[in-house]
């Protein structure tokens, strides 16, 4: 299903029931408003004005469409700001972040916490029970503009708390944190600073511990607003709406706490930050990389247990990345119906219409500021005349791969990227994209959850292997890969006894003994089982009796393993990946493997298989027999979607 | 004629005569002097030390020299400093920029307003009847170092003056800058902040307003200055030292409470910062780019409605750049000569002597610190000479083609770049070299001016096409080219109703739909009508019955326009701005066109044409009568200049 | 000999006789200790735990080690700065620097001078007459994390403090700085503000008694210390640590209160800093450049007059550059045999084991964190085998050539750059690998000292000549060479009366009469005299009457000078490094020239000469005969070490 993003208080109230009469037209089912729209909700302190937005609610669902309705405490307005400056999230220069912009907030202020309680209480009682109401938003894309880490008086107070429920006693922490480098010691937590501003850089494990911190407070925040919601509007859905690539805080818990997961899908403007460089933000400008927005779908669908949405799908150029082409024509269904294909239940655009006023003008919508429809626009009206010819997709099954992706990985590794470049992220991205290169489907998968039921599990790299992960890795009986830096830290970001890969030796014996970060052009040379590559980046040297598949020039192993259980020690190039990924998923664990051009990606959803076509030219799928396409054909042309049955 | 910038204060009293009387060998007329001598004139705080400078200037005056005297306010002394603190400006993060160099004060404090006008009427009064006194130069370069926008209390209290003063009520406020978005509404004036240090970028519309507030403060405080010197020194002109490239203020209001304007061009120090790569930077390292200069001397022949001077001309290599070069020899003659081709009433060199201490040491005179000639020194010698023998020249014409130049636009664009870069300078530049290279001179021209008399009208982009500038271009016959982005916003930084151009429609009836920016390596070819060539850095798409004189590879137009009226979708590159201008001003304009190689300009001057060669190689100019040539001969050497009278 | 850091507060107490008898295996004779124990030494404010660092100690001791024992200052502990925040240090923003890692201190603060001395005392104390203690280092790495330079309220005062005693009145002062420039002069020493913070650049003079004030008061801090530790330890030599590429303070009078030098010797690490461009940083990525740590080997000879120590050697790869590369096999024990070769007493390694916590776990040990050697300690074992056979080394020669090495030279050159690339600190290190790479020793000299006994004697840039330096130039009988910017300044960093190079025209009659710095891809051929070659980044044009050996294409001098003393205008490209170089050595100074390949260096200590070979094909020494070798033999395999007997 479809849906969008509406601001009512953005337009002409006569402009409304028009509005949502074409929004029927493009297919539209569901309608996300009012994140944003404290200000005239609450336009002076405890006066509010509910008329515009229950006329607002009323003239939606009168016109057929359900509602998900907002908390909206993503902008504060200025006289709760002026009031309460305590609320205002401080950097690690010890500067206010002042109002004018969105996320002025800390979520360690106390302040704060009231004035959002009472906020959320008043929007889900009013509007709790509306028939038009099928669902809510908490707050807006949590963490945006670097606001999980703040470093004012309350935050440190926060921590300092924390701290004390995690370790008890100064001495606990000394210990764990190996307070004793540098006589960092301290005789009690009220001597705790947040971990910035100091001379050079601060301890490690503190600065773990204070992303732990605040990401709880994230959670514990969201929490707070999903209890006031159910409590007042029961049988509504709660989600959040998350980024793409956002590591700053642990998704896991907080989609716990959520009905649905959903993710803000802006590919064109996430390539300009993932890319490795400029070669490859330039070759994807106008259509993104292949597998930007669908790692991110697969990662939201696990997060969300299964239920997930795109709350906001680019529907043309943006406005906020460094350059803002236009996407490619067929960009914008391409990428609805991927987003369909990866399981999503709605797709819903940002926003129905280009605002032309303040920080935003720039970015598309559904319709230009002029009220027509713009080229985004009727690709989203043909995705929605194409949904009502196919019906209901099926539900979407477990994929036989699975991918380990963990949060604090990337906190361990940019706290201690020891290369510049070893950015986690990316490094997923890339082993991510080998798999679907073979036309597989990834599952991601939260690390100690179970892997029962996949053939291959990778995990490209998994700092701290906790008990329950290296339980659950013991138990698969899948083939697994392991990537660099795996099990390197203890969860106090130590070195394990033994060393590196820690509680991993028990199924991999070998140890790291020493590891290089290699500059752009320093690379590594990897032969054997077939193999050939490099590594770049990265590369560790192990001693272990394991057999070695690959090799390094000087004769150390680079692959090694037996018994479906491997350990890749270094960043592989493209080509080693490649083999590396095809010869765990192909041979030994015995996948149908297709080799897919660069461009070209497939994906299942129940008994249909989808095809997508990022490249400039044309790709033949395999299944000649029109009678079982749904969408397209055989020949898909660029920028073209194919759907069709499996036999 | 010639002038120099002399600081007698640097200097033993008993070197002043002789410095003058080599001045008078040189060829010098003006000698600009005591703007930053404020610390001599008032060593404390009321205690006024005239002698030295009454001295000075009498010394100047016996040598038939004429002074152009100082406001000193450009360097408030210590003392000032530290009985006022309220007078620094403070930077975007809020940090107090204290004492140590110059410009340390805010426009908008009260302090430094009230003392800038006491210092100013003792220096107006002391000399404005002095016989040696010529004319005054208010300070020194408003806004160098960053010195137009201040956030402190003073100024964010004068902001609100004059966002009362426009917007009369909070509400009318709120609507024009659409603070509805993100909850931004303020409830009076005394709510609304700088717009900065927020947690993400702020409401465009209240930036450009603190851009126009700035600017306005900057062209009252130099008014108060003007009416101050005008009481007191009846019959001498006011100037201004402006910048080069440099639009942090709106010059052309300045200008008119100016008698004449003045600029300080350094041809090899501005290149660093205006060319696009560095392959151009050092492509043009020891002669700077041929047009660098020249779109200054027409700029500022406009600002000045007229009359301008070179108050302070390179005379060898400066101080201030991330490189700094040595001239190629010739080039201080050169560009001495090629300001009086673009109508220069004076060009006075920066400065008589190089200082051998303090912050400008590396940055050369006319002479060496040991009282030699400097290298400069001879060539401007050599200038003397030439001109003693050229006599007056005459009288600057009107040239045939205009260029549209708005310093809002800059603030629009920077702004809102929407891609890293576009950056309206470089792109006028580009498009006034354009028609340069056509052996073309070209006046430029305020928005909302008359533009009768011109047989073409070039606009680069015009962000805001204001009632004024819309009459304007209606009113005219000329062949009229609109780059990109013209009439892409309302006055309030909005999207115009019914879409960009906006109030060009009525000129020019298409709609622009889409944009978008592109990264360095991404180009959109564009061919028909005989041109052909790329769009680089942006590229708009346009929905209009207008004939399409060239198309993009998808068939959109590039370049549309009927009736001598045209309008260009895009940041050309050097081969399609070219073809375009060529054609507009050659076939559409019927205007002679003279294609000169990429190193050679043509000047004309009342009936004088010059020729300056900033290449390698000879270049040949096209009359080969020597008896008609003041300066040079056909054959125009490398950094050589030419000058002949128009048959 | 052989060193090693350890930390017995990292483990526990009962590996430490292990680790002590292990230690001996390696053939280890000296254990620095305890420079960052603090919190262990004095867990409270007075309460002192003395306990366990007895024991260490003994322990050691015990084992036949003999211990350098260390202030703590380095590290003050939470306590400390929680009850004195004035100790903390300040930045050029005004932001104070915290407590979270080290160097937390303002050498100003005269609550931190207090403390200091209080915990100096306590530590001398106890430890000075201790048997194994054998001597002592002060702190550690002085000015680490940009910490000499403070700009705190005391800081400020103490500057003024120094004025006053420098310049008595103010107006010396003015005078001297040039105040007079933008009326920057003080009617008094209170008026005088850190020179940090203004609007634009601030005076230069006054940023250079800034540079000289904050290394006098690192000097005098080492004093103090220095002086509490012989009253309680005598008979024990006193050191400090120092580190490589270092200027923020002036080494030369600091070296003078102490017994003997060290350094800290990091070359991959370094290399990140140093090198030219990316290329150079991948070329020697794994090895270093091969005259990386030479070049402080034989500066750190000369600060120690004769005695010195590497105080910590790199044992494999480090944490702290942006990327940290594996040294090749061979290289830890190259590097601690070209330090011997240098004339190290002792090469201590950095450190005993890895820590598996805190900032530096990813810093090698001679030993894993599991208590196995690393590949680092290996080669150790080995160089102490290598040891144990060749006997004490033959003491350290004279070196045929010095290089003038001036700290001052660094400030004036970064402070004034006037071209972004020119370092000076590079420019010498070139220099410096020009006469290396002819096969001869250097010694480095501070300016001023005497040149008696050298063949040749260059001088890559001195920017103020003493007049003190100028005798020794005078004085000397050598081969010298000035490079660009000799003569440059004056003390009080004017331009000379009579022009660059100032004091040095008695020797070289000629005048600097202009320069030029020249971005990358600029550069100004150079011929004449059998060299061939460009200068870049930097070009100086001469007038004088001295012979020209070459010229610039300009037909102006290149390099001048006759009587054994010239001067080079530019900064030469490696061609014509080596050219010049060449000719000054070999045809002036009639020294035996030996060309080695990039990868080869050779030095000699007393009867015997080393070879080092950092390349990857194998080099033939000149002598064959092998029974004179003491290591290796004449074939000096990739990181291979050769050392022979001189006939």
């Amino acid at each position: 299903m479809l849906g969008v993003c509406y601001y009512p208080e953005h337009w002409p109230e006569d402009w409304w029931a028009e509005d949502a009469r074409r929004m029927r037209e493009v297919g539209i089912s569901f309608v996300r408003i009012a994140e944003f729209a404290w200000s005239r909700i609450e336009p002076e302190p405890g006066r509010f004005d509910w008329g515009w937005l229950d006329r607002a609610i009323d003239t939606l669902g009168a016109a057929g469409l359900k509602v998900v309705m907002c908390t909206p405490t993503a902008t504060p307005p200025k006289w709760l700001v002026d009031r309460h400056p305590d609320i205002l999230p401080v950097d690690e220069h010890g500067r206010v972040r002042g109002f004018g912009s969105r996320r002025h907030t800390s979520f360690s202020s106390r302040t704060w916490l009231r004035e959002s309680a009472r906020i959320t209480e008043e929007v889900a009682r009013r509007y709790g029970s509306h028939d038009a109401v099928a669902g809510w938003q908490t707050d807006n894309e949590f963490g945006c503009h670097d606001t999980v880490l703040s470093y004012g008086p309350e935050d440190v107070a926060a921590f300092r708390d924390w701290l004390r429920h995690r370790y008890q006693t100064p001495g606990v922490l000394n210990e764990a944190w190996g307070s004793v480098f540098w006589s960092m010691e301290v005789a009690g937590f009220g001597e705790i600073d947040a971990p910035v501003a100091a001379v050079t850089e601060t301890n490690p494990a503190a600065r773990l511990d204070y992303w732990r911190f605040a990401s709880d407070q994230v959670a514990a925040y969201n929490r707070m607003q999903v209890g006031i919601i159910r409590q007042h509007s029961p049988g509504r859905f709660v989600t959040h709406n998350f980024m793409g690539f956002f590591q700053d805080f642990d998704h896991w818990p907080l989609g716990e706490d959520l009905d649905i997961a959903s993710w803000d899908s802006y590919p064109l403007g996430a390539l300009e930050k993932i890319a490795a460089d400029d070669a490859e933000r330039v070759r994807w400008a106008r259509t993104s990389h292949p597998d930007l927005a669908p790692f991110n779908h697969d990662l939201y669908r696990a997060v969300g247990r299964g239920r997930w949405w795109v709350m906001e799908q680019q529907p043309g150029p943006v406005n906020w990345a460094d350059w803002n082409p236009v996407p490619k024509p067929g960009m914008v269904r391409l990428w609805s119906w991927e987003a369909l294909a990866h399981g999503a239940e709605v797709v819903s655009y940002f926003r129905w219409r280009q605002a032309p006023f303040a920080q935003e003008q720039m970015h598309a919508g559904l319709n230009r500021p002029d009220r027509k429809l713009s080229p985004g626009g009727a690709e989203a009206t043909q995705v929605g005349e194409e949904l009502a010819r196919t019906g209901a997709l099926p539900a979407t099954a477990k994929a036989p791969v699975a991918l380990v992706f963990d949060y604090e990985t990337a906190w361990f590794h940019r706290i201690q990227p020891q290369g510049q470049d070893f950015r986690y992220a990316e490094l997923a991205f890339r082993w991510y994209g080998a798999i679907r290169r073979l036309g597989l489907d990834v599952d991601m998968v939260r690390p100690g959850a179970s892997l029962a039921g996949y053939r291959a599990v990778v995990v490209p790299s998994l700092a701290h292997v906790s008990e329950a992960a290296a339980q659950a890795f013991a138990a698969s009986d899948a083939a697994l890969l392991f990537g660099p830096r795996s099990g390197a830290k203890t969860r106090d970001f130590r070195i394990p006894d033994g060393l590196p890969p820690g509680a991993l030796r028990h199924l991999l014996p070998l140890q790291v003994i020493q590891v290089a970060s290699l500059r752009p052009g320093l690379t590594e040379p990897v032969t054997g089982g077939g193999l050939s590559g490099t590594v770049q980046r990265w590369r560790e040297w192990l001693e272990t009796d394991l057999p070695a598949l690959a090799r390094f020039a000087d004769g150390t192993p680079a692959l090694v393993g037996d018994k479906g259980r491997f350990y890749l020690a270094g960043w592989p190039d493209e080509a080693l990946l490649h083999g590396v990924v095809a010869d765990l998923l192909g041979r030994v664990a015995g996948l149908p493997l297709t080799e897919l051009p660069d461009e070209v990606r497939l994906r299942r959803r129940g008994d249909l298989t989808f095809a997508f076509n990022y490249g400039d030219t044309e790709w033949t799928a395999p299944v000649p027999d029109t009678g079982r396409y749904l969408l397209g054909g055989p020949v898909v042309a660029p920028q073209g979607v194919a759907c069709w049955r499996t036999a």
